[in-house]
């Protein structure tokens, strides 16, 4: 582990998955060995370890650190599975490669589960690094023309387990000696932004400057940064995109501006099923988590909050999708469904 | 003071001005007695009292306070007014009131000059209850067609000493009974909206409720708010206003939905000399401001911060300006100068 390198996990066979400590950064940088089901499930649900590409590596690890401790017949594998799919029930990655994990280890004979469950989890991990790779080169090349961009939420290592979606693309944009500056939203509420962001772009030695949400729609304005990219929590068949709350604001600002807003996001984020923006569900948070922070509060006790963890940027604001298929433009009616078909999930690996 | 009222001063000739410690807010209401020049700029630079218009008030009751401190002699009240004009430097309203309330002392026999001051601090926070009772009525009338409406940061009592401005506006629209509801943005970095506005609107028994600023826009376009309403901090001759940061990211979301975008402010915010947005000079804030608050920090040591305290919209996206005087609407560039000239500043008080 390079002090430079931002290192989320470590798969550690035939018993361990080693994690880095999400709650505790960037204060702290604390590995945590995870032995058993129950401490993966705990680190799931507090939030030590997140980000939807990354819960799939930790479900498939998961299940074969389950297997070293329960063994690995066919009702304990079930039963460990269905306990790791559920950890977080809107993480669909991870319950998707926990699934896939029981496949693959059901169908080898049981004194070899281990093993196939590890090269399973393996496999998971590299294909995440190569997804990444892709996006960030295919991206890197988009963006060549910037000095300085946007970005929002946490896109990075910490949320993939590769190099990150629209990070991934940031970092490899710098190291390709294009890009110069990062600018990134604190990203309130859970300021995903001030926390993880900042601290990867510190960890990586790209030069970084935070600025509160607030801020965005000026600096948009300001003339200092090329383009605008993020994430995406799902993206319809149309092209709009759900992502976190915020997102919608900073395309409005970009659309102002003349400034192109990009998406970074590999296939398993498109949704053939969903037509359009309006046909994406979004969840509702907590009102604790609006006018307060860790348990600190600002806000006066009984006042309510309007807390959507996610909004929808429609497809006319968006500049183009970057995929570890290359890039998707507008139109993107036909550009979506296009990528669609010769993209299935779940397709043969190439790896 | 009834329980659900804001006072945010009192005047207590001849030795005291009390307030409201706005640093304690909402989680205590203190009042704090100040007796000397030294206790009233401590409370404004520890922003125990904010808010343009209010920092007016204090000064001249500062100096009144002075004179009954230090005696009444040309010295020791030119001494007292240089110390209290520049508490905090930035504060237009707070110089320009302490300095006509030292020319007001300065025309008076030395036996009577307590008096004086006591009579135009008097003065000075009755007009400001009449200007902003005028702009509240003006400014309900306007949106006396929307159940509810979104506002950021803080334009109560607590920042102008009267009702208020834009909130001074919600606040009556709501006691005659047309708003049913108002929305508030946490306002980071410094969080006015979620410490002072909702407090202030939980204070009123008006039904409230905060948002993230990320949530600006997809509430915006959610149908749910019929208006967005700010102050201003200054407004220039052809109506481009600046205002706390995020307010232009507001305005574009409103103009992206079709949603009247209003800001309610008082003759004494518009710059007669300042010809359009770029002349507005621009404060930007120290860099500890962003990624934290209140001495909890979040983000990474040594990261840098883009920290503009204000923001400027551009005429084009503002519906119409609420003032004491009516309603100015486009085109600006022929309103405003207009009202310009039928109101000049100091000119003879009514009252």
């Amino acid at each position: 582990m390079a002090d430079s390198e931002v290192v989320p996990f470590v798969l550690m066979p035939p018993d361990c998955l080693r994690v880095l400590d999400q709650t505790l950064l960037p204060g702290a940088e604390v590995y945590r060995d995870l032995h058993t089901v129950g401490a993966i499930v705990e680190a799931v649900q507090a939030l030590r370890v997140r980000g939807a590409p990354f819960l799939g590596i930790v479900g498939a690890a998961g299940l074969a650190v389950a297997a070293n401790e329960r063994g690995a017949s066919d009702d304990a594998l079930r039963m460990a599975a269905n306990e790791l799919a559920t950890a977080r029930p809107t993480a669909v990655d991870l319950s998707a490669l926990v699934h896939r994990a029981l496949e693959v280890a059901l169908a080898a004979p049981e004194d070899s589960r281990l093993d196939a469950l590890w090269r399973f989890a393996e496999s998971v991990s590299d294909e995440r690094r190569q997804q990444d790779g892709l996006m960030g080169s295919a991206g890197a090349v988009e963006i060549a023309d910037f000095e300085a961009v946007l970005t929002h939420c946490n896109t990075g290592a910490l949320a993939t387990g590769g190099i990150g979606s629209a990070l991934g693309v940031i970092r490899t944009a710098w190291e390709a000696g294009t890009l110069q500056h990062c600018y990134a939203t604190e990203t309130r509420p859970l300021l995903q932004g001030a926390r993880l962001t900042a601290w990867e772009l510190t960890k990586l030695g790209i030069p970084a400057t935070l600025l509160p949400d607030t801020a965005a729609a000026m600096l948009i304005g300001s003339g200092r940064i090329g383009a605008v990219i993020t994430g995406a929590d799902r993206i319809a068949r149309n092209g709009d995109a759900a992502n976190k709350i915020g997102t919608y604001g900073l395309a409005l600002a970009a659309a102002r501006h003349g400034i192109p807003f990009y998406i970074a996001a590999p296939r398993s984020t498109f949704d053939a099923n969903c037509p359009n923006g309006a046909a994406i569900p979004i969840e509702y948070r907590a009102d604790e988590e609006v006018g307060g922070f860790a348990g600190v509060r600002w806000s006066p006790a009984g006042i309510g909050a309007y807390n959507p963890a996610f909004d929808v940027t429609p497809a006319e604001l968006i500049a183009a999708f970057i995929t570890e298929a290359g890039i998707l433009r507008p139109q993107f009616d036909n550009s979506i469904p296009t990528f669609l078909r010769e993209h299935q999930p779940g397709a043969p690996r190439t790896l």
